[in-house]
Order: structure tokens, then C-alpha cells, then sequence
């Protein structure tokens, strides 16, 4: 990913945390709501890559929403910068505080209590700081399926993921993160607390405001709880591995899987050669579950809520489907995992390649979304146009392709340090972007913009677009505490 | 519905469109983009209920965003107040202008091109007065389906529906209007035009704009295209009017529908015995699709994008959770639709209602959602706090009951006159939203605000919600001229 080195920190504000403000803070959430060594700040204060180091004068970690409104309403009144902070394990720098940062970070992580769950309601009431494979797990012990799925999940916060909009592995079926949400709990910058916590499918009674705090990543608002939807939770569960053709014949395998699997598929993920090996080198108990030398493979997985049909049932289906690609040269060959474990190891090749990068060393990553039909020709395109650049940078691609979205991922040359890779980071990056938005895709499908695609979005966005967007966020935040500096410049 | 006398008309723009600015307007769409004569005015400033008359200076009908931009911008410069409108069928009277109006109405009318249909990128291009129904069949002749059913199809403009984010009846598979939208092009008070014309799943760039303008009725701007999501045509539908034990019966109908249609329910309608009757008073060729004569009945159908299945289709699989229904004692009777003709039948009742009863006579109508388990709870009570006001008062309850939605009807006592039942109407409406508002639903679930609920959303909405709407209303449209007056009261 490109060094945040290569953007320039906005004008945030500077007010400090004085230690009448230090005294006031305590009062609110006591000792055990206070970070202040700077040993203990370092985790919250440097982003999960290990790429970005900012600073806080405090961590300030609430017990509730009450707590946070009122810590809020004295940084307002201050105009001391907040920094909203869930797992802290986006890849964009936006929970990470800019150097020149003199305020606080927020952190939600003890706010983790899981307030009501309706299964009759398909509704779950949480706070912001559960941990998402917390709530993965709650909604599974009462027989409802919360589908939100990403690598990091045992780390990750419900208020960061809904803060991000984040995508994961369930996109497919179930939708973003703003689809799985029926209602919010919204601290404001100026520490009013806005309950819209309705679990309504229907009510059109004003503008929908949760839309516009979910994706703001933190800029607008401090997400505090949220109404969660749930789904019932799948009976008859398939994974497969698939060695394939080409990234094309991936496409047209997920097209005639839909029929074929009921409209049961579940998820649809392109990992590369590259990536696998990279995973299987760095992540322990990782297994290949195919012998094949191939370059290109395919994580597919149908679910179905209704229990498994004798001779019918999702790996039934799968078996046939997979015997007619193989015949129609799509599939070169493929493993259906027989066991929980045998499934578990697919998944966890596919959600620990984050990881596996970050042991590998320094590299490029790029979040990029188009239209599914044209991911073939980005890849192509997009390879020649960076090897043009940097021939001895080693590609390792993988993706969501059933959404369009790739992680259009480069290790570093062999031997290359992270500052001599970063020479090049500003003009792969450029061509990059030049190539996604020629074809009318995203720069940033899941990831979010954070500090790392500041100056991307300035550069692709319309003005009229960016404008409305510094509106709201002067009208939401006139004194820019929340989260200063990110997504948006407003200079 | 209660009448918009009740409703004091807030202060709204007045500045005049002169004889000067009617040339510019006259300039920019041309003679046959204006309507000046009072008679031809008249469909424009007038409800389609017939309940609210206001007034316009001229009725502006673009051929193009260019031309709404330019209109918009003029308006803007002069302070003029502009009322959107799409095919003004809205029940809420949130097109119609104000007595005191001395602006213009904005008809998209003329704007109804279907710009570009991708059946494989699922996605259709379209300009915003497009007729609804123009749509559904457009996607039909690409073997695709767009969801979005509501009985004002004939006549309503997709603009007007993502301006209310409208419901409809099928909203229990597919979601609202908002769920069915991939991007928007909107023009803004000053005039700008805002491209957010994107089709892709995954884009996290910035704040979702566009779920701020969808549910806003025209109060932040004027949207003029949308890129909508298309799903696969349904290839094997079964329609089925069912005389059931009473609403509990149809909650308990659903929960195991679900399974037995192999999840495959599109719409499930209750219809009550007073509610059909109408229709088939007051609708010319609709028929009682069963000689029953009990109180409640459910249209559900059922459509599933894979080809029928010898056996096991949904027509067979109906059948059979009939037959299990009807040993239950939930069914009473029931009749499959045989012929699309008898489809058509069961559909033209359910979407006749509002037609009928504006044949019937004075009424009043309450729009509200409540979790599913709640409504056999809400309309006991509620018909007992009604009928307590007013003994005389003929109910005739329906809804999409499958979201939680009930339209809790009434046609006034026979003989009582329009002005007579106003009397009870801010009474009734009290009981009504003070019950569903205690069981945590909605006032409006799907009708919006308009003008009719101004007074409804201030007294049950909090201070700091209300607070955040006007915000975002004030800072993106600072002089107030985008449909001043609905939704929000300002002061």
C-alpha cells in the first residue's frame, strides 16, 4: 500500500488536552477509562499494518454511550480532536491518529455488551464495541445468521465496520455492512446523542440518517449501537476448491452457479497462485487443499437455509456442477471439502492473506471495484501497466469477483526495502487508479478512504460531489473534532 | 386520511416569478415546457386524492438535467420556490403546492427515456419521470425484473419513487426503493448537477450521498436519473387468495411459508372482507376470487427465477402447504390462480384499493409499521380506540403485512360528510399514532411525510433528530427554495 508518507497531513485542530481537561475526562470515565502511558497508547496510536504512527494525549475508553456523549460534549466545547476507534484493523489509516494529532483517541472497545437479541424478529441490539465474531457466534447460538464475514473478524467491531461500510466474503448474497442494519446510536460532535435505534423494515418518517453516518468513517459521528439484522441461519453448507481456467472462466462459472446451486451461492472468491503459496508460507496449519500447479483458483461456497434434500442437497448440486465445468474446461480440477476442517482451512487461506502480506514484507495493495465482466480485462491491462513500471514487482492478486471487487495486490521486488518501494508507489498508483476509473469502477471498493486515498478522492472525485460532501461534514461538525484530516480535506 | 387544514401552512419562499424570470423560463425549455392557463395548471397543483388544492406561477416541464439545471439555477438566483413533481400520485401531498406558493412545480414528465439497459451487469439506466410500469416491462423484454409494485404503476415516475423511497408489494424479498438503486444524478438548490451515476455493489468513496436524497420528497435536491439494479425474470410464480382465521393466522402463514416455498416468497397481502367488498363495489371487471364470507383473507404469491419443476414447482408446493394450512385451521378456503387472468384478477383488487376509496367517499387512512408479531396486537387495539371515537366508522383494514405495514383504513360513517369527519379526525389520528408510536412502530411506513404528517413527524420525532434534518436541510439548501414546507418544519 502506499506510504502515508505521500500525503500531506491536513490542518486539523490543535486545541490541547489540558490537565484541567485531563482532570475532567477522569471524572467521566475514571482510571480504568484512561490510557495515558505512552507504552500503553502505542496500539491505538499506530495502525494495524505497522505503516503509520500517529500520537493522542490520551485513549479514552468509555463504558457507555453516556460516557461518550459527555467526554464528546467537553472535547466540542474545547474543540479537542477526537479520534473514534473500534478494532483498529482498517487498512486505510482512518482510525489512526496524524502525528500532529493533540486530542484523543476514543475507543469503543469496552462498550461490547450485546443488549437484546429477537429471533423471532430476526434483530439483534448491540454496542459498538463487540467484536464481529462475537456477534457472529451470538446470533449462531440462537439458530440466525449474522452474514457480515471479513478476515478480520475475531479483531474487528461492529461501530468500525459499520463506520467503514465494510464488505467481506458475504457480499454476494447478503449485501454491505449498510444493509445489515435495521437502526443506529449516534453520538454527534457536539455529544447529543441521536436514538435511532428502530428495528423497522419500513418508515419513511424523514431523511434516513443512518445512511449518511454509516461509510462516514467517524467523521460525522460516533456510532454508540446498532440494531442489527439476522437471517436463519444455513442448514446445508458446501465449500469447494477449484482449480480454474482464468479469471474469465470464473465469471462464467458464477454465472451458471446460480442456477445450478438453487440462487444458493454464498460466496465466490479468486485467489492466485501467488497468494496461496504466500498464505501457506506465512500462516501455520495452513494446508494446499490442492495438489495443482495451476495460476488461478476459486473459493466457492452455497448455502441454503432450508436443511439438507437427500440426493439434492447444496453438495449434490455442487458435485454435478462441478463434473459439467470440469467438461466444459472451466474447472481443471477441484476438492470439496468433506469436513468442518477441511472447509475451515479454505476459509482461513482465503481470510489470512492480510496477515500473510504483512509477515511477507513491504508491498502495494490496491481495493478496486468494477463491473464484474470487466475484471478479466483489468487484470490484464492492469499487470502489463505496473510490470511496465516495476518488471521484478511480484504480483499476487486475489478478490470478491462475484461483487467486482479485486484486491489487486503486489509483493515487493525480492530484496527490495519498503523506502525503495515506495519510489514507485506514487506512479503504479496513477496508472492504477487511471486504469479502474477509465472503466468506470471504484478506487476504493471496501477498504474506505481513511488517510491513504485523501488525495485519491480529491483527484477523481467530481468538485460538486466533494462540495456536498464538505458541507454536510461542516454542517455536522463545525469545529471539525471528528476524526480530523480524514476521508475529506476541507481546505 | 386527515385533512391538510389541519396542517398550518408554514412560511415558505414568495418571491415571484416575474414577468422577466417567465421569459428566461421561457428561454431555457421553450413554450411546450411551460403551462401558464389556469385550467391546464390545474392537474399539477391539485393532490390525486382531490383533498389539497394550492397554486403555482407556472408548472416548468424540462426535456433534460440541462434544463432543469438551468431552471433550478434561475430559481435559486431569484429565491423562487420550486415543488418537484414526478406523476403526482403521491398520498401525502408532498408534490402539491402550497395555497400560499408563488414559485413554480417542477414536472419531470417529459424526462422519460431509458437511457441504457445491461442484462448482464443486472443494471438499467433511466431517466427520473419514467413511468413505473414503462420500466417493469422494459426489464421484462430483457428477461430481467425490476421489483418496485405498487398500485399507482400506471401513472407514478421512479423519480417520485426514490424520492419517497417508495414500499409497494414486494417489498418483503426485494426491499424499498432505496434497496433497489445503484446510483443517482441529481440537481442541487444552486442548481449544480451532482453525477453519481455509478452502477457498482461495492464503493466506499466518500459519504453514500444518495441514500440522503432518496426518502428526502424533494426537499434536497431533484433527482434526474438513476442507475436501478435488475434481478432475473421470474420464470415459475404461483398467486393464491386464501380466506384465513384472522391476522395472527397470517403471521403463523408466513413464518412457514417461508420454508415451504423453498424461499421463494415474493407478497403477502392481507386483505380484509370490508376492503374487498369495496373494490368490488366500486372497480369495473374484478371479481371475488372466492365465495367466502369471512372477515380476513391473504393474497400470497409465490415466483422463483428457476424453471418450473416437474412436482415440485411452486404451484405443487403451494398445494401442499394449502392442504397442511387448511388441517391447521389457519386456511378456511382457497383458491390457486389457474389462468393469468385469475392472477390479474387477485392483483387488480390489491392495487385498487386506494381507487376505490377515493370512489367511496371521505375516509381516513393510517400508514404504519410495526414489528410483524405486533400487528394482530395493534389491530385489536386499535380498532377498539377508533371505534370508541367514532362507532359509526367502517374499517377496512389491509397491508403489506409481511414488512410489518398496515394500512389501518376507514371509510367515514355512511352519510357523514367530509367536513363532519374531519371533526373526529385529529382525535382518531391521536389514538392511532400514540398506540403504534408505544409499540415502537412507525407513523408512516411507507407514504412519507408530505404535508399531511408535518405536524405528526415534529410531535413524536425527538428534538435532536429533528435537529440533524434540519441541519443537513439548511446547508444544502440555504435559501429554502426545494419544496419549502414539507417534511420539516423549519421554525
Amino acid at each position: 500500500m502506499p506510504g502515508a508518507a505521500l500525503v500531506t497531513a491536513p490542518s486539523i485542530p490543535t486545541a490541547p488536552v489540558t490537565p484541567a481537561i485531563l482532570d475532567r475526562l477522569r471524572a467521566i470515565v475514571g482510571d480504568k477509562g484512561l490510557i495515558l502511558d505512552e507504552q500503553d497508547k502505542r496500539p491505538f496510536v499506530t495502525d494495524w499494518r505497522g505503516e503509520l504512527a500517529g500520537q493522542a494525549a490520551a485513549v479514552v475508553r468509555p463504558a457507555n454511550t453516556a460516557e461518550v456523549s459527555a467526554v464528546i460534549k467537553l472535547c466540542y466545547d474545547s474543540g479537542i480532536a477526537v479520534v473514534p476507534q473500534g478494532g483498529n484493523t482498517g487498512l486505510m489509516g482512518g482510525a489512526t491518529p496524524w502525528p500532529a494529532h493533540r486530542g484523543i483517541v476514543l475507543s469503543l472497545g469496552r462498550m461490547n455488551r450485546v443488549l437484546n437479541v429477537d429471533p423471532v424478529g430476526y434483530a439483534m441490539t448491540v454496542e459498538a464495541g463487540c467484536i464481529l465474531q462475537t456477534l457472529q457466534e451470538t446470533a449462531a447460538r440462537h439458530d440466525r445468521f449474522f452474514p457480515l464475514s471479513l478476515g478480520a473478524q475475531g479483531s474487528c467491531m461492529i461501530g468500525g465496520n459499520l463506520s467503514t461500510n465494510a464488505g467481506g466474503v458475504q457480499v454476494l448474497r447478503y449485501g454491505n455492512a449498510r444493509n445489515l442494519v435495521l437502526g443506529l446510536e449516534v453520538v454527534l460532535a457536539s455529544g447529543e446523542v441521536w436514538d435511532g435505534l428502530r428495528a423497522l423494515k419500513k418508515d419513511n418518517t424523514g431523511y434516513d440518517l443512518k445512511h449518511l453516518f454509516m461509510g462516514a468513517e467517524g467523521t460525522l459521528g460516533i456510532i454508540t449501537k446498532a440494531v442489527l439484522k439476522l437471517w436463519p441461519a444455513p442448514k446445508d453448507v458446501c465449500t469447494a476448491w477449484l482449480a480454474i481456467r482464468d479469471p474469465r472462466a470464473a465469471i462464467e462459472l458464477l454465472s451458471e452457479a446460480h442456477a445450478a446451486s438453487d440462487d444458493n451461492v454464498g460466496s465466490c472468491e479468486l485467489m492466485s497462485r501467488a497468494c496461496t503459496d504466500m498464505v501457506l508460507r506465512h500462516i501455520p496449519g495452513t494446508q494446499d487443499p490442492l495438489k495443482a500447479e495451476t495460476e488461478w483458483y476459486l473459493l466457492l461456497e452455497w448455502s441454503s437455509a432450508r436443511p439438507r434434500q437427500d440426493g439434492a442437497g447444496m453438495s449434490d448440486r455442487m458435485e454435478q456442477f462441478l463434473a459439467d465445468q470440469l467438461e466444459a474446461g472451466r474447472v481443471l480440477d477441484a476438492v470439496i471439502a468433506q469436513t468442518e476442517a477441511q472447509s475451515r482451512n479454505m476459509w482461513r487461506i482465503r481470510e489470512s492473506v492480510a496477515e500473510a502480506s504483512r509477515a511477507e514484507g513491504p508491498g502495494l495493495s490496491y481495493d478496486v471495484s468494477v463491473a464484474i465482466s470487466g475484471i478479466p480485462e483489468f487484470i490484464d491491462r492492469g499487470l502489463k501497466a505496473v510490470l511496465d513500471i516495476l518488471p521484478t514487482i511480484r504480483p499476487y492478486p486475489l478478490g470478491h469477483i462475484g461483487d467486482g471487487n479485486l484486491h489487486f495486490s503486489f509483493m515487493g521486488p525480492k530484496g527490495m526495502d519498503r523506502d525503495t518501494l515506495t519510489q514507485y508507489s506514487a506512479a503504479i498508483t496513477r496508472v492504477v487508479n487511471d486504469l479502474i476509473t477509465s472503466m468506470a469502477g471504484s478506487i476504493s471498493a471496501e477498504h474506505g478512504i481513511g488517510i491513504e486515498k485523501l488525495d485519491e478522492l480529491q483527484h477523481y472525485r467530481s468538485r460538486t460531489e466533494l462540495d456536498i460532501m464538505r458541507t454536510i461534514k461542516r454542517a455536522l461538525d463545525p469545529k471539525n473534532i471528528m476524526n480530523p484530516g480524514k476521508v475529506l480535506r476541507l481546505e
